[in-house]
């Protein structure tokens, strides 16, 4: 039973392969009536692309996105979106020398051996391209809470050992994309540039974390017991390429060596406004009204411009080149990918909650 | 839409409030024909319930499942296993005083809105009562693993700010249960132990870190693109009351700071063993043969035995005071409730393989 | 894979087997703040079970239903209900001659050989006393439904040869349960009572036909384009033990042999009432706000007072005796079901539809 | 929460409107490794597609699948099969007459109340060009089951009031395509073909039955108690368009005014062949080795060359002409999505079932 859904109401299913004609995906429930604003959709999908800067792979992709249907006049009409995207710069030359063989630390050797048969050119569906489809419906989900007050963003707070010394509120949000890396602190933001120019040179790559955010989301979110907010937005985060870790809540206390007394959150008011949010706005896997924040660890990019052992399908040793053009870091690109999966989770959960009282 | 159920073809959904007249569940998924070990599954309870040694809640709580469908002559039958747990050491008046109002960082108020109506007694359904649930359904799912050859375990790596300092492979996995707080390092174990009475006398709380461990786990489990085998386990972990992070792998190293050539886990036979594995047993969210290990990350309990300030349902400023028989510490008793999840998402996923090969 | 749920975000969960300790389910889905009606529960559940009246099974079963959860102060809190329902009057020992053997049109054989085990006594999981759940369930549904002024109905119109000659709307819906076999034309009822009876001294079996009705259905229930309202009526229905056929509108013409011309309902205004209701109150799959009416075609049952040639586990021939306490004709008592399952794809349609609009 | 997917393991989801640029679907769950016949799926659309003879819709829709995704070197590769159907002959000022009025017993009038909007060109996406989709699916599902044994297949038994009087033990199934209504009984064949004819000069429309075959399933497929295999096939049929009726077994008696000892089907050898095959070979909801057969009645196309009377949107009385180029009769075009729907349901419970035993 495969995995390519993610959402219940609010649902994308996805497919395609890295260097197969394209991708693309179905969205269903959206709710009907509702006027897309198609350059927001393209603004993301730019943040996320390939080649948007001289730090980043350069693959020459558009994504440029293509609507076929649940949409007229601008407007959805309630039935599902399919969408396509063309893959345009592939160079599936790149990947002959793997055909046969499996690259440290990607899904070459689990791919072949679940399936007994692989796509192995661009890394097939294991590729992190399959996001730019999230990035399609996260960016509609973002617009339906955006239009119910709901604000989602993210940010770059490390790059290697380079790391944000501000929580999310002591930073001007607004500065976010003035940096490359998508830092919006200035010096750290130019710290990690710099970092990541010098480790390209050594062929080598970085990891880096991720800080989401979803500020004035209503009270009532996430669904007891299993389902619960947090839980959905940690598997969220985790299904994303190279996501190793997630963490909410506790910006300025560590989780797991503090004392009760210094960590419970004082509600201060009927609204349920607390003095200290630790909590990270979620309560019993339920959205409390405060700010939701949380933290997606990313490992170094797997594919480094260094030879590396490995084996092929017949357990012969073997030595694999660094090819193909790869990021040294997918930090940055990938905050319009925790945008979209947090946008996701949070409109999915609001159109559940729907159903939740009588009244 | 609610979420009480976990699983997708290995199964379980949940009932019950804390001060209800039992809790309890339905697996669905069990293959038939499988002889369950009872003794096990009252084994992996006695482990999780309260009153089980003097350095936890002292509720008394036997946790004596009654099975009612889905079993004859012992073995399952194909037919959903219904089970209860009658609730029997309650008492509701330790929480006569917070019916009107909401405790800090407790689900209290989160629920309240949600609902607009709230069982308030032992926390109703937020209570961590319910994880004797996921106990009975997981320990079911671990013996289905153990009869693959699949061994799934846990232990307690850190309570407050006392951490082991040997990885998993270096500690005797059987010693576990010699040690009250279910620490397998000796030392760590009695530091943990003295750490939890001294925080109990000062009415405070603490709380720790899970390592949790599935070895000898076959190739090919987990689902891309969304239900990547970690997704899942984090999903799973998330879920459990109380925690806050969730991460696997990158036992030495650290995810974020590390360079790729550092990391890289080196294939070096046709069965994807590999050198070293920051990959965690999996890759692409795939199993590939290697030990799965994470580690999942707890708060310290929100039930502290000090007063503190918090509001009414009409917003009135009160004092809450700390009633009832509550852990300092829920981690040694998390220890079964992470194996359960684990065995569940694990045995799901084995499932779900069944069907992705045509051979 | 199993197939023990019913319904998206209105739910049931069932377990048990006929001559387990008892059966029971969880349901999920029910909006908080809502007045459970206990003794309408308790009616349709009386009109389910067997020693009714001298024409149905004299197993004799109170159907006292222990609801367990979900419930605080007679109102759902939005948490799941589980619950049960004992079985008191079994008698396994009538099973016996059956425990090796296949019972003709029984689902004896495909159980078997399905799990390779099989729980014999009263038929296990496949006998329709899981029936009495779905009638928990549908009869909390049917109550939400009421809330919002829908009227959920069903009769029987046909036994064995004798049929009703009137349309719904020509009968007086309130005679219903006048009736022993729950036929609103008394003329019919009462032959069809002399039939039930001359055929039980018969030792033989009867069928039947009930008509389900649901009356003042808001316009909008039921999603395109799989999820159309009468393909998940018609799945409901036939999920029930017994039923062959499924049919909706045409209460006055032929469905294949009519003309187009003949059928077309001509809308007469905005609100969407038609002339004639040929479409059976669906079109394209989404109520449209006139009578939803169908028809159910239940087979005889299975169980006959004679001797019936069969075989073994082993291929030998054998004769099966007819025992145990049996129905002659099930179909009054399953008016209730039809009830029930009628009101819980309503009440989940109803739930659904409520994410269709931005508005 | 809306409708457009089927199947829990092998699972078609579809988006589209029959004058977008496309149709199209993933379909998720093909185990990996097969070797799909590109040339029957090709077969079956153009056993569906309008404009294959003269007694069926001009509409010219050549109707190629592009495959995007899924299949390596003509192999399934266990990932998604992404698909696309491109519109072609459309005509969309057809439907200016119909922008704000809405046609008798068609989805007009209930797709707009429901989502307050509507795509009107073509029927938008209540029209059947979605079953394309269908077909494409469900003749990959079918190429799956004719490698283990399965054949299914489909004819017409009834068209208006000309009905085939052999059962289809006693035809000659492989006449069904020598007939442009796809019906194996040469006379009846030529009778309707007649009547078709007749009609159209008329400007009206017929109905008909076609009977879905699935010859020699394996014992064990359906699951207890709401997936019986019957119902799910039941659900499957009432999903196609013009879908009004759905009954299994029965060939010869009629289901509701049998006896049970007429019509007790028993068991003659350990393989559970039955002497008679009233059960329709499904017993408790799952397969038990004889014939799956089953009837589907169409009710007569909703547009007619003939002026109707209806209501626009403001309840305004208007006529709608008879425009378009569509079907008198749908029913020899809907035997390959019979047999689509068939497949599925039979593929994706054979999927289902690989979990259901220890061994």
């Amino acid at each position: 039973m495969s995995g390519n859904s993610f959402g219940k109401i609010f649902k994308l299913t996805t497919f395609g392969e890295s260097h197969g004609s394209c991708i693309g995906g179905i969205i269903e429930g959206c709710p009907a009536g509702f006027k897309i604003d198609f350059k927001f959709i393209y603004k993301q999908l730019a943040r996320r692309r390939p080649g948007q800067s001289d730090i980043v792979s350069n693959r020459k992709e558009d994504d440029e996105v293509e609507f076929l249907s649940g949409i007229f006049e601008n407007k959805t009409i309630g039935t599902p979106i399919g969408f396509v995207i063309k893959n345009k710069d592939y160079i599936s030359d790149d990947y002959d020398h793997i055909k046969d063989s499996f690259r440290p630390s990607h899904a070459d050797f689990t791919y072949y051996k679940k399936y007994g048969i692989r796509d192995y050119r661009g890394g097939g569906r294991s590729s992190a391209r399959e996001t730019a489809c999230r990035v399609v419906a996260g960016s509609i989900a973002q617009q339906f809470l955006s239009q119910k007050g709901v604000s989602v963003k993210a940010y770059v707070s490390q790059i290697g050992k380079i790391k944000i010394q501000r929580n999310y509120d002591d930073l001007d949000l607004n500065n976010i994309d003035n940096s490359l890396v998508r830092c919006p602190d200035d010096y750290c933001s130019s710290e990690m540039i710099k970092h990541i120019k010098k480790i390209k040179q050594d062929g080598d790559t970085l990891g880096g974390q991720i800080t989401g955010l979803a500020l004035s989301v209503p009270v009532g979110l996430g669904e007891p017991v299993f389902d619960k907010l947090h839980a959905d937005l940690g598997k969220a985060m985790l299904s994303v390429n190279s996501v190793k870790g997630f963490e909410y809540g506790f910006k300025d206390k560590d989780i797991v060596s503090s004392l009760g007394s210094e960590v419970n959150d004082i509600i201060i008011n009927a609204d349920g406004k607390t003095k200290s949010n630790n909590s990270g706005g979620i309560q019993g896997g339920i959205s409390n009204g405060n700010d939701i924040y949380f933290r997606v660890k990313f490992k170094p990019v797997s594919t480094i411009m260094k030879d590396q052992a490995s084996v092929d399908k017949n357990g012969n040793k073997i030595i694999i080149k660094g090819k193909g053009r790869h990021d040294v870091c997918v930090v940055p690109r990938a905050v319009p990918i925790v945008e979209a999966m947090t946008s996701m989770v949070l409109f999915d959960h609001y159109l559940r909650n729907k159903s939740c009282k009588i009244h």
